[in-house]
């Protein structure tokens, strides 16, 4: 039996695909949103990377449309996103900035439009933030300012009229580094017992879509890992 | 006599106009970029408003190339941008996001690129913030998440290795309303004196540029006006 309806933005990623399975696990209806197909979801929205912002949005707007008409979800959570480094002197300072704006924010507006007019009342919104765009990130420039564009639009969302169902939580989360497989193969050398485990976010995010224990509206949810336990410290 | 050379990234607003004009009667050469020719400017470098945002960083560059060839400038001030409300329901919501994300990071993500190619060391350069992205803007989302990246662009250009000659100082200035004259005819009622004078932002802008009084790197300047005095705070 069907318990209730998600969306998962970036359904295909490590951490995406993670949380789409364990989603359906406990008997969630599944909606995903990728470049290619989610074979686990319920139901995947298929949006082209060449695609512009309002041409991406117009193709998700369309596809819930279709997926879920006059229902309401229960959760919108955006996992999407990736990582370029370079500094303001890079020879792809301008296109690292265009690829992390157009993968983490892009999709971070189109899931709040979706939240407005998608999401239950009471309802959860979670956002992909990073813990060190807190401060400056000047080896990363172009992901440093997308996600902090990302924290401040969950600060915004938190607000009242902000066009998202009464009573709904938008929170961000804020991990350093996640425990992915790429990751492992990429920094081999590094001490994986300070990573994130996705299998911890996951069943964090099916927590705060039940309601349980849920941070306050606006959280920057920063998780700061140590001998494989993470610590929740809202910002 | 030139004693100095700046550029002024959106020569032509209701603030760049007024810096221009500042530098210009202080023996400055001044270099514009914007979307037209700034008469009083030495120079302007023209970016067509329909190219994307890698066409525009290659026109401003080329153009300060012709223009200031092997030489440094000793500002790069940034004072384009506009405005535009809209909560996540708002129909125009994804457009303006757009259009406040192409108006302001862009220029200010090529200001970053030609100060770590042109700028002299110990130079000067400033991006625009804005005083209410420092929490959430529900009522101006596309506003604020443009803006709260502008800061974190200033922060990360503050640090070490950030591509800026050493030396360097970058601050955003955070002002809330500039008493413009679109801003006198749009908001007819309001109270003036809390609006922050053109013409004292240029003065400080002079001042730092020839590194007097300049607040510290990374600075996000906040600018209180009452009874027609501004404040500055460092955030």
């Amino acid at each position: 039996m069907v318990v209730g309806k998600v969306i998962i933005y970036g359904g295909r990623g490590a951490l995406g695909s993670n949380v789409v399975n364990y989603f359906k696990l406990h008997n969630y209806w599944v909606g995903a949103i990728d470049l290619a197909e989610v074979d686990q979801a319920d139901k995947t929205i298929i949006v082209s990377k060449d695609a512009d912002w309002s041409t991406q949005a117009a193709t998700v707007m369309t596809g819930l449309e279709e997926a879920i008409g006059e229902e309401k979800v229960d959760a919108i959570i955006n996992v999407a996103g990736g990582w370029a480094g370079g500094n303001a002197a890079h020879k792809d300072f301008l296109k690292n900035c265009e690829l992390m704006w157009s993968q983490s924010v892009w999709s971070s507006t189109i899931t709040a439009q979706a939240a407005a007019k998608y999401l239950k009342e009471g309802g959860f919104v979670t956002l992909p933030g990073a813990e060190p765009a807190l401060r400056g990130t000047p080896g990363m420039i172009g992901y440093g300012i997308a996600k902090a564009a990302i924290h401040q639009l969950t600060k915004s969302l938190a607000e009242e009229n902000s066009g998202l169902p009464s009573g709904a939580t938008a929170i961000a989360i804020l991990p350093i580094t996640l425990d992915t497989p790429m990751n492992r193969k990429w920094m081999a050398g590094a001490d994986f017992s300070t990573w994130t485990s996705l299998d911890f976010i996951a069943a964090l995010f099916l927590k705060w879509t039940k309601g349980n224990d849920r941070p306050k509206t606006g959280s920057l949810v920063k998780m700061i890992t140590k001998d494989n336990k993470t610590e929740l410290i809202m910002e």
